[in-house]
């Protein structure tokens, strides 16, 4: 599951559960806790600066510095993509990095006497905009999940030994295009609602607050002193993971060669992917990801490698037919990737249908509150719903409203997009077809209200289950022999693009609200950083796929496990259940309750006791993959606890920039590390690790012969 | 060279060099500055607590404590003695837990209430004394240098190919009977000197004195609390340094195995043993050792390695036959083995003849002045020198002269164990006839009083320089065809023992002194700690020997590599150069000369540019053995360095705690890893480093046979 963050109490909401929220969250939180009064009278401090107009908050260098920022996230997700799919969210070094980088050209500038504009938190805001729209298609545009799974190398592990299944490899040319035609279609949607979900409703958007808040506290003299410092501890956490990344190639001449194979509980339980892999990105990912998820991780790990599948190896010949290959769906493989798709798909239900409910329930609270009153809250007639708005309220509401954007030209905008898009997907995937495409289209911007209006509750993007329901209705009725699986898996593409960008381009907006951004300038920067995700994230996607020609194997430094399971829940959903190795479906159906049993537990017992209580959705990742980097991730949540122990305050101010240091230096990293393996440059080195026996068997291979 | 130390200012007598001195000094003078004012009147701090009786100093708690620490201190100097030769001062630890097992004790008698006599600095002086007694015979046993050289295993190396070689294998029975007959000699020798030498001479003793420092700060309040925080760092880096050492072992099935032969920089550095080692000893031994020395072991590593051998290797069929075995003296390692000898003998040489004039001039003017005045300095008629005697100098010195030790039980003494020691040793070594003996022993009460006295001075035990003297004079007089190799080796073995219990002896007294231990427990203390010594060294060593086979050879983990230089120093001595390969004589006249060069050099440009010349001595030690423990010791370095950065007064207080921590984690570890070695138990694991192109080769040997 592309877990995007999760398992944070909203309090302001009162609501308990959540899934796949921005995890900075939590982290940011602290932040905001930090200025508590300030909060009270954020815009007083700024109340003698002037706030520039919608054109100049979108600067030239800020768009220079989100080109160069979006292809560093866009290597960082895409890594993280195919090697768990587990992805932090990265606002937060986003915001750190965009701050340092514009402070420091314009601190220069001044120095030189030619500073034409003052760096503002506007175009702060603009900027971490841009990059998290262009980062967010790197995500979102399916490069280790639905797009990649329709490739052939992907298929081909699960048909193993099949002849005539359809495929459609990736190629730059229809990502490109795909990207461009599906990925606007979300922005336009759901504009025009944006002052009823902002300034109406108060929705909360944990993270675009949160983010907003960091922002506002740069530019506060203190804060920007304290962002200094967070900068410095980034850039040499940033700089000791690039060169960890470095050092640890030279010792990968082969498979199984380097730390990353290191078996540092022993040979085997390095077979059942019990190691610590000297990952820094998964050590900075378990600094991020709350205590929970991480030990989720790990009893998954437990429960799968270290219980379950040694007692279904056991069962070789009975259960499975012996001496299959370990990649074949038929055998092991299959039990591991369907009962975790099977808890995936439980875990992903509950939740749907909880915060549907929540959603609906929301709706209606919130429209009786605006029709009980009928007002139109401005500066002039606050709103009478309970106290008369704050000062910043005032502010921030007031500059909201001076730009608009027509909703001529966001219904214009959806349906142009929409005809063009029509027009153009069959062209791209033969198996989609026109009427297809119109069902996803009428339906869309329903779907992307209700996710936007959920993420604005609880903080929780629901895009990849819309996709999961894309895949099973479009590949449904699409039908076998009609390539039910690559349509479904193109729907899936479709569908989460426009529900995932519309709720970015809320959490958007209500960052900009707290900002003093102008809406325009926010859709504008989301515009453009989509465009730039849309060319930026399949160029990265193409480099990882020429420099690997093992990416997508099971077993190797890219594995993409969400490829596979994409392609899988495609099937399943198309062909049923047939083809699935014996016991199997009653495990599936057994991990498929419990999944949900799990949830209602966490729900029920509260929300103290509840944090003690493991995530399924985040148990469900290493069954396919193994525990190393639920290790990492365990890791990094031990430092961070022990960090804390020792000196609380600083470590809730300084571990996201650390452990940000840490996922980018070692995403960043990989960059170099492909135009090496482009460049056909092997590393010098095997660190090798061999079991007693064999090490003297090797020992008498390599011996001089006398 | 067993280089225990150098390279520390002694502002106090405003000397500037000084070598072979204890190298806690420099790290122990901080606290001592740190309690500055106080060690004005530190006896006023203690005036209200009673100084108990020698005897009731002597406890059983303590002795039982030193044993098991002596126990602990043998292995660590033991594996130091065997891996490279390079022995820190271990005071600091041994003050450090010493007052932590006994404290621990008392108060938990204290609690129970079964506490009879409290824990004073006496008792912690005593122990001390018995514990540095004890691990001082690992070191001066020669187990490193002179008695493991008479063994087969090292001989069979320089001698490759010659059979008819005289040997003398290490039993437990000769061993302990020698140390017997040969460590108590130097105790008696100057005891009836110890009234002139501290309290008329008032020689200053750093180390003795810095010990006394140190354990006069942990009895007063703030000191306890110090040296409590001080007792937790150095218990968190023991357990560290020891769980390190025990995963490490994991990875050594085999040879080349595992984190000791991690190629850091490369497979071709690897290969010229420029490589780190992960070795916390040595990371912990540089941490202590003053930077000069780290640097001086590196650049004498790279000048070695880096430049001569590889330089020289260019003329393998022309300075020497090509094809030979790399343990051949007649090749490469002949250059490698005979330059080191001429750089320590230089260093020797110059130092020698230094120490020696100083020594001269400080004892003319000490007795001068003492004729001058032809007082006895007691409490009644201080001292007429320059001031009257402080009330610290008149309470130590009536102490100091309380307890008497009559001078015809000193003479006595050692004329006893002379005549025994006469009588016994020609029974171990055939080749050390009964007229050696008498010769030396004539004349080794005047060269321990020189050693002890020089010591006094500049902290400086010139104990092997002494050794090595006897090596050529004796081996010179027994001659090749009576065996002179073995004679040399054995007399040096029975000097060095002398010389260095005596000036050991001698700064324990100091340090009774100064913390009014009675000279009488002090003599009784070192005199147990010998015995203890001489029991449970030759057992350590005999372990050690026992479970790895390969001790003593070349490229192993536990080389020796001074076992190796002092038979080729006999044997030089004994046979004359005729056996050094070709231009391998001009490159020793050249060392040797560049040695005495050097350090005329650095006493000629004062003591502040001094610092930054490198020491002969310590650039020796690679030379034979290869940089990769220089490595480990820049590391250490390093990592005191940027800790002295970033809190100067924290780095300085605990960096000593730290560094023994690590260095005794190392060295318990060895324990059971020796232990585990004789029982048969090998690791499960080997970490390999391969080359790209070895690597596929085995990658193809172990893929399953198709």
């Amino acid at each position: 599951m592309e877990l995007n963050g999760r398992e944070k109490n909203i309090a302001e909401n009162g609501i308990e559960s959540e899934e796949q929220m921005s995890l900075e969250t939590s982290n940011i939180k602290k932040e905001k806790n930090d200025q508590g009064a300030e909060e009270m009278s954020v815009e007083k401090i700024f109340e003698n600066k002037e706030v520039p107009s919608w054109k100049k908050q979108l600067t030239v260098r800020a768009f220079v510095v989100s080109f160069f920022m979006s292809v560093m996230f866009c290597f960082i997700v895409m890594k993280l993509n195919l090697t768990t799919g587990i992805i932090p969210s990265l606002n937060v070094s986003a915001g750190l990095l965009g701050f340092f980088f514009i402070k420091t050209w314009t601190t220069l500038l001044e120095k030189s006497g030619l500073l034409k504009q003052p760096f503002t938190r506007q175009e702060n805001t603009v900027i971490q905009t841009c990059v998290v729209a262009a980062s967010g298609i790197a995500f979102s545009g399916g490069f280790g999940s639905y797009l990649f799974a329709m490739s052939e190398r992907v298929i081909k592990q699960s048909e193993e030994g099949k002849a005539g299944f359809q495929y459609k490899n990736p190629t730059l040319g229809w990502m490109i295009g795909f990207l461009f035609v599906v990925s606007f279609l979300g922005l336009f949607s759901v504009v025009p609602l944006r002052k009823i979900m902002i300034i109406d409703f108060k929705l909360t958007y944990p993270s675009g607050t949160a983010t907003a808040h960091l922002i506002n506290s740069f530019h506060t003299p203190e804060g920007a002193k304290l962002a200094k410092k967070q900068v410095r501890e980034l850039g040499k956490f940033f700089s000791f993971s690039f060169l960890w990344g470095f050092f640890q190639w030279f010792f990968t001449a082969g498979d199984d060669c380097g730390f990353a194979s290191f078996p540092t509980f022993g040979l085997k339980a390095y077979n059942y992917k019990f190691y610590f892999d000297f990952s820094a990105t998964y050590v900075g990912v378990g600094m991020i990801c709350p205590h929970i998820i991480n030990v989720s991780v790990l009893v998954g790990g437990i429960l799968s490698w270290g219980l379950m599948w040694p007692l279904i190896e056991t069962r070789e010949g009975d259960w499975y037919p012996a001496g299959l290959s370990h990649n074949n769906l038929q055998g092991l493989q299959g039990y591991k990737v369907f009962i975790g798709i099977a808890m995936i798909l439980g875990d992903g239900l509950y939740n749907f249908f909880k915060v549907l409910s929540r959603t609906v329930a929301g709706l209606v609270t919130k429209i009786h509150d605006r029709s009980a009153s009928m007002h139109i809250p401005t500066v002039d007639s606050p709103s009478p719903t309970n106290k008369p708005l704050s000062f910043d309220d005032q502010r921030r509401t007031r500059l909201f409203l001076k730009d608009q954007i027509p909703t001529w030209f966001a219904c214009g905008g959806y349906i142009a997009i929409a005809v063009i898009s029509t027009l153009t997907l069959p062209h791209i995937f033969h198996q989609l077809k026109w009427y297809h495409i119109i069902l996803i289209y009428t339906f869309a911007p329903v779907l992307a209200f209700c996710n936007a209006f959920g993420c604005g509750l609880t903080d929780w993007s629901l895009a990849s289950t819309y996709g999961k329901l894309a895949i099973f209705t479009i590949g449904a009725w699409a039908g076998t022999s009609h390539g039910g699986v690559l349509a479904g898996l193109a729907a899936c593409g479709v569908m989460m693009n426009i529900v995932s960008t519309a709720s970015d381009l809320m959490q958007d907006f209500k960052t900009g609200y707290l900002t003093l951004a102008s809406p325009r300038s926010m859709f504008v920067s989301q515009v453009i950083g989509t465009a730039m995700g849309c060319v930026v994230a399949p160029c990265v996607f193409w480099i990882f796929y020429k420099a690997f020609p093992d990416l997508g194997v099971t077993g190797t430094t890219y594995p993409a496990p969400f490829a596979t399971v994409y392609y899988n829940m495609a099937k399943l959903g198309v062909e049923g259940f047939s083809a699935l190795p014996k016991n199997c479906l009653k495990l599936c159906y057994a991990f498929f309750c419990a999944s949900i049993l799990i949830n209602m537990i966490r729900d029920a017992v509260g929300k103290k006791r509840g944090r003690y209580i493991p995530l399924p959705m985040a148990m469900a990742i290493p069954f396919y993959l193994g525990s190393y980097f639920a290790i990492d991730m365990c890791v990094g949540s031990l430092i961070l606890y022990i960090w804390q122990r020792i000196n609380r305050a600083k470590a809730d101010a300084f571990a996201p920039a650390v452990a940000s240091g840490l996922i980018c230096g070692d995403g960043i990293w990989t960059l170099p590390n492909s135009i090496l393996a482009l460049a056909g440059v092997k590393p010098p080195i095997c660190m090798k690790f061999l079991s007693k026996g064999t090490n003297s068997r090797v020992d008498k291979f390599l011996a001089p012969k006398p």
